[in-house]
This record gives structure tokens, C-alpha cells and sequence, in this order.
């Protein structure tokens, strides 16, 4: 089943994509809902981003030659983590399918993009095993986690670097059957394929940063969890198109403009 | 003014404090409310968190002892923040005067208080000048930043550290009328200080602040800002009672327990 959340004649409500019409729902999928009956096609609707998290979690150094290239910039060694950490984003920085991402005057150049699997929370979750991890999980969607890399390399933390208003676009929608171990992540810039990854070859997958996270805190309804990216981008400039695919669930498109 | 939020015969409400009454609303106040009519005495209503923020922000070493003290901790020469930097938390660890921090069983000795202001933020906010930043604020209440300081030297994030269920206690209200340089926080561990300093000895105020965030970020009605902490925490043990006063707006008070 597949998920979106859409605006059509001045309402937002969530929807059941069905080809290429979507399904207007009462409710939402983290409780109840039925369907109203009313449809509209999705090349006609606005795309709003499929959730507003209640904790918007992310996971840094998730895949080995990322971890590399980030050391390289803050001039360290690499250092591959030897047990799951999750960290925090915040919805501030949210934008939706086609929306723009947006450059702000004192940026650098270094403005570049991380295509990443995001997970949503259905069920309120403490203690799962590894095997019963994924059993809290809705479906997933494609996150862009924008990254301004000398404010990453030389703030103490990541509030500008990304989580600058616009730098999170996710999208489009929710796609709830997923085979993990079959979803390849493609990123183009421009039409251009820049990055090409297996998305689950992660150093911890998404059961096992469930699992572990839930040892100490309680999942919700409505949290996402970001799986962090892999490889290398190049900087992004206005007039960019960044497109992230990931197979079996979506594409995820933003342009890119400087602030004005 | 003073904003509480409570549970009175099975339902949740905002009220507004006044002597030892609480006067119940409909609504909240980061839209319309009015008052109901009902009014119940605060010794017989349940707290509950003042606020389930959109975003939790929180600033780290932010007095200039405390950044000497978790210098030590990491065995690291301290350094003193040069710009304003913010953090994040999540919901799922807050709870409400009166309730318990729940100590995991695989915590070390060295859980610990850290008492901080809170600020609530009432108004939509983007690029505010240091003049203008308190222009947003609804008013402050206090937070408990409990941290296990094995897990935050260790752990690459601050996930399970600061954030595992029950570690950031809240409360009691939300005061709207508050001098900030008038402010000191006095923290007790059964009665007795340990902790003690004047609020305002930040090393980036609260103006500062918010006016360095919305250069990037738009600040939301409902999002909320902890500032940080003094000083140094004995370690706290189930049975405890932490009170975190801070002259102006209250007193924090939680028990300590063990997870059973």
C-alpha cells in the first residue's frame, strides 16, 4: 500500500495511491481512517511531506565510504562505528516533493545531498528483539538530508548544516511493502546519476537500530527514523534538479534555488 | 501569568494559575483559549509536561564551569563554545512534576541532575535581530537534563545519555512573567543544595540565541529551548528527590527509582 499525503483545493488530507489516482482518506494511516470515496489524480494534487514526525530521529555514519569522505573533511581519521548511535532532526527543515531547496546567502558552495531510507513508526514500540523490530514499522519513504559541509566540518553541532530551513525535502509517499535487502538507492543531479548504492548495506540495518533504540526509549506512532546515506555528492548549485530514487518505493525530486 | 497543564477526572486541559487554584481553558495559549468556568485547587490535579514541543532544542555547554567539568569527563582540554550552537532532545523522554526518572538497569553509577531553563516559543519566528528575539517567547519553565555520563562519553551521540525514557522531568508551569536577569536556579537533593547559580550567567543568552537560530531556522509556536547548565551533579540514586527551583517561576521536584 501506498501512502501520500497531498492538498487538493485548499485541504490536506492523506490518500491511498492507487496508479496513478489517489484515494482521499478520513483519518490518517498511525490510527483510524476510512475512505471517502473521493479521488483525484496525483499529477493534479500538491505533494505535502507524508508526515510531520513526532521525533524526526537520523542515523550519521551508516555506510563505510561515507564514513571515510566525512573524516576526510573534518580531517581525522576514520572511525567506523562499533555500535548503533542514533541522533535528531528537526521538522523545521521538512520540505515536500518538488519543493525547493533553498541556498542561503552566507552558504558555501559545499551544499550537497545525502539520498537516505527514512522508516515510519506505526506502533509504540520498547524493547523489541531484532527479529520482532520490524513489526512497529508503517513503510517507508526517501529523505534528502541536505548538508552545508563547512558548517557541518566546523560547527559543534548540526543545526545549520542540516537542519537550515528547506534542508530535509522527503517524499513522495509511503510505500508499505518493502524487501529491504532488494532496494537500490539512485541519485541524479540534472538527469545525471551521481551516486548508485545498495540501501541496505548499511554497517546496522533498520532492525537492528530499532531494536536498540527501543532498549532505552519508547518509539511512538508518527516517529520517522532516518538510515543515513552512503558515497559522495558534488555541491549543488540554483538550477539544480536532485532526483533520489529509491527502487521499489520512489522518486524523490527537489530543484534547488538561492535565497533571494 | 502562569499556564499549567493537568489531568482532572480523566481529561487533559491547559489552565491558568492563580494562588493555589488553577482556572481551566479551552484551548491552549499558542492559539485561542478561554476560560471554562471550572477552577480546581493545584494540590488535587495531576501535572502534566507544559508543553509537548513541535522541536526540542537544547543548547549544551553553555556556563563556563560545566564545559570545564564534561571536559574532564571526555579527558579533554575544555573549550569554550565561540558561537552559539543548538541541539536537539526528544519527547518520548519527558515527564511531568512529580514523576519519577526511572534509572535503566545497565546505567552506571553517574546519573546526574542538570537543572536549566526552558523557553517556550509562542510566535512563527525567522531572522529576529538580538533586540527583537524575545519577541517570540511565551514565557519559561524549568527542565531536568538528567544524563547517564557513561553512555555521553562514550556513545557518539546523546541518544540513550540524555534522552532514554523519564531523563528530561519538566515542569511545573509555564511563567510568562519573568525578569531573566533576576533568575537563580537552586538545585536540592533531599533537601539539600547542591547546586546553585544565577540563570542569566549563560555564556549566549536567550536573545542571542534566538536570534542566531532564526538566521536559519523559522521557530514554531509550541517549540522549546533548554539553555544549559552550571556546575556538577552528585550522582543521583533511586529514592532521591531532585528539586530544581528557579526563583521567579518554581520548583521541579521528581523522585528517583530503579527500573524493575
Amino acid at each position: 500500500m501506498r501512502w501520500m499525503r497531498f492538498t487538493a483545493a485548499g485541504k490536506t488530507a492523506y490518500g491511498i495511491v492507487e496508479g496513478d489516482r489517489v484515494g482521499e482518506v478520513r483519518g490518517d494511516p498511525f490510527s483510524d481512517y476510512e475512505r471517502t470515496g473521493r479521488s483525484h489524480a496525483v499529477g493534479d494534487v500538491k505533494f505535502e511531506v507524508p508526515i510531520e514526525p513526532k521525533t524526526f530521529y537520523a542515523v550519521g555514519f551508516n555506510y563505510p565510504e561515507h564514513v571515510i569522505e566525512m573524516a576526510k573533511l573534518r580531517g581525522v581519521e576514520p572511525d567506523l562505528p562499533k555500535s548503533p548511535n542514533v541522533g535528531y532532526r528537526a521538522n523545521n527543515a521538512l520540505i515536500a516533493h518538488h519543493e525547493a531547496i533553498v541556498v542561503p546567502k552566507d552558504a558555501s558552495e559545499q551544499v550537497q545531498y545525502e539520498g537516505e531510507l527514512a522508516v515510519i513508526i506505526a506502533k509504540q514500540a520498547k524493547y523489541l528483539s531484532e527479529d520482532d523490530a520490524l513489526s512497529c514499522v508503517l513503510g517507508y519513504t526517501i529523505g534528502n538530508d541536505v548538508s552545508e559541509r563547512t558548517w557541518q566540518g566546523e560547527d559543534r553541532t548540526l543545526w545549520r548544516a542540516k537542519n537550515t530551513d528547506t534542508f530535509a525535502p522527503m517524499g513522495p509517499w509511503i510505500e508499505t511493502d518493502v524487501n529491504l535487502e532488494a532496494l537500490e538507492t539512485t541519485v541524479r543531479v540534472n538527469g545525471e546519476v551521481h551516486s548508485q548504492f545498495r540501501t541496505n548495506a548499511m554497517l546496522f540495518g533498520v532492525a537492528k537500530f530499532i531494536s536498540t533504540i527501543t532498549q532505552y526509549i519508547t518509539l511512538h506512532p508518527g516517529d520517522m527514523i532516518w538510515m543515513g546515506t552512503d558515497g559522495t555528492s558534488p555541491n549543488l548549485k540554483a538550477g539544480d534538479v536532485v532526483d533520489i530514487e529509491i527502487s521499489g518505493i520512489g522518486t524523490l525530486s527537489n530543484p534547488v534555488v538561492d535565497q533571494t
